[in-house]
């Protein structure tokens, strides 16, 4: 792990050191406070005096009066700015300037950023834009190398390959902080020459080798920690986070799964004290919630809305989180750590007064980088038609290999009527269709869908974890055509149909994940989207929900998934095709 | 910090993760156990795989069978190997192979090793020396870069000057793991430029900037920690111990101020949860406490004996000190982690019953490397008279500034009468003497100290920190020079003389300071030093004990010592010069 070295500046330590002796003014000096002190896990009155990026003195209330500016915080709690440990900018489809610019007010200074999506699409130059963008703004962006791309090699075929020779190539840059999200799990497990040769490039590098643990218990996850993986946040029950727990895995609790939150608060309420291991993430946030309700200082406030302590919540969320990034200047209030403070008005409520980075307060966003032509119209896919969407058949009934369960997806099967050479998709199931949008031009691939709802209308979107080819869900092909070519004219996007016509629909047009328009317009756009996928599909929570609509395709998962090449199964590996071409 | 690459053999990690997944046999397979899970919290039954130096696998009590060989630890207590975070091999007075063969049996299987002793006696021979001494052994010493040679420039001299030239020099070597333990409080604290570039090379090597933090609070505790130094274990109360975790420091709570213990286990006590930046260390232990009862497997002992829960107890031990060390392969037993494991009887006694570094029991003792040249024949001192003990003075009486209270030492006033020429030394006062020797050929420096007990009779010993001049304690001149010039004609050592006559003497002929006879003779003969002192000195503890005269020349500290320039005071500056010189 890379530690920046600008705190260590000769200067700025000497200046420092003199103002915490009294000898000359702080830059900064914050009175007022409550400090939020997670060593001993006490609350207790505290004035902090800056210089420069640095925190130098942390005293008695009163003690010291000379500062260059003097900002009084009238009660409020002082903590230790927010890190989420795993997110990617690109799940809010926004840029990481406005990422910045909705998050750093609100409390959260580091946030570890895997350009996950941005890779899977646009490669290489997916990812050197995710790193260009990251830089210079208020909020400390620790950008990962992906070593998923795609998750699935072989199961599915997205814009790169990221082989071990190019994550090697990605490692070796300070500006890349480790190697991202580890998913292809039976790869890892199965010990496939290439997923080993990334992951022991991770280990090689020094940096940290992060993961994804979906379902993995028991001798597969020992294994799959043993192969060097060291962080988790596909968390599903309770029994799994201990489970986890245990194996030593940094755990990234992750607030994009609310309904899992009370049984976790729960069964860390059992334990002695938190774990030390215990951080938090976002993972994906929707740019309308991320607009309404923050990034993670709202997984902080639900946590302690479901009874986890206020200074735990907080814990995981500075001190274990700089702990578990080997980031000693993090995390921390305290003398000759980075000047990152928030400043909460109340510990239910996290309404950040006050923000510092590097010691100095969040101003005006950032304008975005110019987007370079390579993330630029991306959905490479010729005009569909309904037949597109319809399943080759013969005879007047088939049995058909079908997907069941949107959370952990299960091989199903299903007897349908056949009509003029292609199967009937019976009113309860779903039709889903997925179309390689990077330039191969294959035919798109189709599945039946069981307990995925009643569709009347289509979803098109080009948002589609983790492959992002261009995914089509709806009841009708007529509906699903019209909705995949506008996605397509959009330069991808979200579009939503009804009998004919568009009800909504968001343009994405950088690497068909992206909007550069502004981010309240795009939240209005995409809660929209929103209200027009309710008029066309009945949800039923917490399995079937709007978002899983995003991570459908998400193959490396256990279980079969639609992908462009058909439905795919990475634990037994079948490959099934389906599709206007039989 | 360089994290050894070793787990990262991808051969190695193969085979591991198979294992874990039971596609090939364990190499260990430790049965019977029971796993204390610092992560959770809790203890729990479980078996443990190793594939060579790692833990592949910890599972369900029986759920495997297959291994090389099976270990059945018969309801022993499982726990990652203990870190002792801070100490001097060279304080036992042996050397790292014969203090490995006393402490791994012992459990402990890291230790983080400052020969700042060996360097101020020996410089880089002495650094090398350690440096090479420490290597294949059964115990992992990670060795740091004596910050402080000597502790206190132009305030005594030593056998050597790291400059921070120096110091970059050892920074930059693989074998190096830190700067140690920088204890020129004042220097840091002056901004003296020669400090603050050691500091500085310590931070810009990345890697960690220890400290010692002795009587510091308030704004100048402050200022040491802005300026860089992140760890202590110099605490001298229990409001020490909190205000110091306040202000982010690692605490190495050390075991050798035995009477502090009680205090602090109860101020933690008072705490929510025991704080990660706890650990514990020995920094020194004399040879026959050592064999008697133990190196940091003693601490964890006496802290639970105290109070601490054995759970919070062997988390500073193992946890907490690989977190803070920055070594995610040590502390836990988990998979994918180094194979560092004891096995406790009881947490209560801390017996050991089986002990694992890197996969492999501890055997026979290693042998010990040759000693080169350097560090041998270093005590050049010319051979001394009673007279060289004596302060010369004129008239009838005398007032003499003196040193007063051997814990934290003060100036006083004595007026003595003058004989001859010479100040005599009242009946209820010791004299102290301190003699380059290391080739300088200065004049003795004398002192008379309050509070220091009766002396009958003299002590003599090279061991005299950090300097480790030759210091010589009594009542009378003759005796003095007797035992002074006993340790010279020894090459180094410790003499106890009475009546004329050697009472008990041990030989330290390895830079005067470590004996190259097994342990059990040097702690024999270490004991009947004790014994013999206990004949000449009415010791009264806590402050003054048989330790208080190895300690008595720590220039460093505030408040007047004497070095071999005088006694000094690097708080106020002062330097006076009392000797038969005048």
């Amino acid at each position: 792990m890379m530690e920046p070295l600008d705190l260590h500046d000769a200067d700025l330590r000497d200046r420092a050191v003199r103002a915490a002796l009294g000898q000359m003014p702080f830059d900064v000096l914050i009175t007022g406070g409550q400090l939020v002190d997670l060593i001993t896990g006490c609350i207790r009155a505290a004035d902090v005096g800056l210089v420069g990026p640095m925190i130098a003195s942390v005293h008695a209330p009163g003690a010291r009066r000379d500062a260059g500016e003097t900002v009084d915080v009238a009660g409020g709690f002082l903590s230790a700015g927010l890190i989420d440990m795993h997110m990617h900018v690109e799940s809010s489809m926004i840029t990481a300037a406005a990422y910045a610019a909705l998050v750093v007010p609100r409390g959260v200074t580091t946030v570890v950023w895997d350009p996950h999506e941005l890779g899977n699409a646009c490669g290489l130059a997916g990812v050197n834009y995710a790193l260009t963008s990251a830089k210079g703004l208020g909020l400390r962006m620790l950008t990962l190398a992906p070593s998923c791309v795609p998750s699935a090699p072989g199961f599915e075929t997205t814009g790169a390959d990221f082989t071990p020779e190019v994550l090697a190539g990605l490692l070796a840059q300070d500006d890349i902080h480790g190697l991202a999200e580890v998913m292809s799990m039976r790869a890892v497990l199965g010990r496939d020459p290439r997923m080993s040769g990334i992951v022991h490039a991770g280990l090689s590098s020094g940096k940290r080798v992060c993961g994804h643990a979906r379902g993995l218990t028991g001798a597969p996850l020992q294994g799959f920690v043993t192969a060097g993986i060291r962080t988790d946040h596909e968390l599903t029950s309770a029994a799994d986070l201990i489970e986890k727990l245990q194996a030593g895995l940094t755990i990234e609790m992750r607030g994009s799964h609310d309904h899992l939150l009370p049984e976790f608060v729960a069964a860390l309420r059992d334990l002695p004290a938190l774990p030390q291991t215990l951080t938090l993430c976002t993972d994906d946030v929707f740019i309308d919630e991320l607009v309404l309700r923050g990034g993670l200082d709202d997984v902080v406030r639900r946590l302690v809305g479901y009874g986890m302590s206020p200074l735990h919540a907080l814990q995981a969320a500075t001190l274990n989180a700089a702990t578990q990034l080997g980031r000693a200047d993090l995390g921390l209030i305290a003398p000759g750590r980075r000047a990152d403070i928030a400043v909460f008005k109340g510990l239910r409520d996290f309404e950040a007064t006050h923000v510092w980075t590097n010691g100095k307060p969040y101003h005006d966003p950032t304008p975005d980088i110019a987007v370079p032509p390579a993330l630029l119209n991306t959905v490479q896919v010729k005009e569909l038609t309904a037949d597109d969407f319809r399943i080759r058949a013969s005879g007047t009934t088939a049995r058909l290999d079908i997907i069941e369960n949107p959370r952990f997806t299960q091989w199903g099967h299903q007897d349908v009527a056949v009509q003029n050479g292609f199967a009937l998709c019976p009113p309860h199931m779903t039709r889903m269709a997925v179309v390689n949008r990077f330039g191969r031009h294959s035919p798109v691939r189709l599945a039946f869908l069981g307990e995925w709802g009643q569709w009347n209308g289509a979803f098109a979107t080009t948002v589609a974890h983790d492959a992002h080819n261009l995914s089509v869900f709806g009841g009708d092909e007529a509906n699903m055509a019209l909705a995949a070519n506008r996605a397509r004219e959009l330069g991808g996007g979200l579009v939503v149909v009804k009998d004919g016509k568009v009800l909504a629909e968001l343009a994405l047009p950088v690497a068909g994940l992206i909007s550069l328009a502004p981010s309240a317009e795009i939240a209005a756009e995409f809660q929209a989207v929103r209200a027009a996928m309710d008029q066309i599909v009945i949800w039923k929570p917490p399995l079937l929900v709007f978002k899983a609509c995003f991570g459908a395709s998400l193959v490396c998962n256990a279980g079969p998934h639609l992908s462009d090449l058909g439905i795919v199964d990475t634990t037994t590996g079948q490959k099934l095709r389906y599709g206007a071409d039989g």
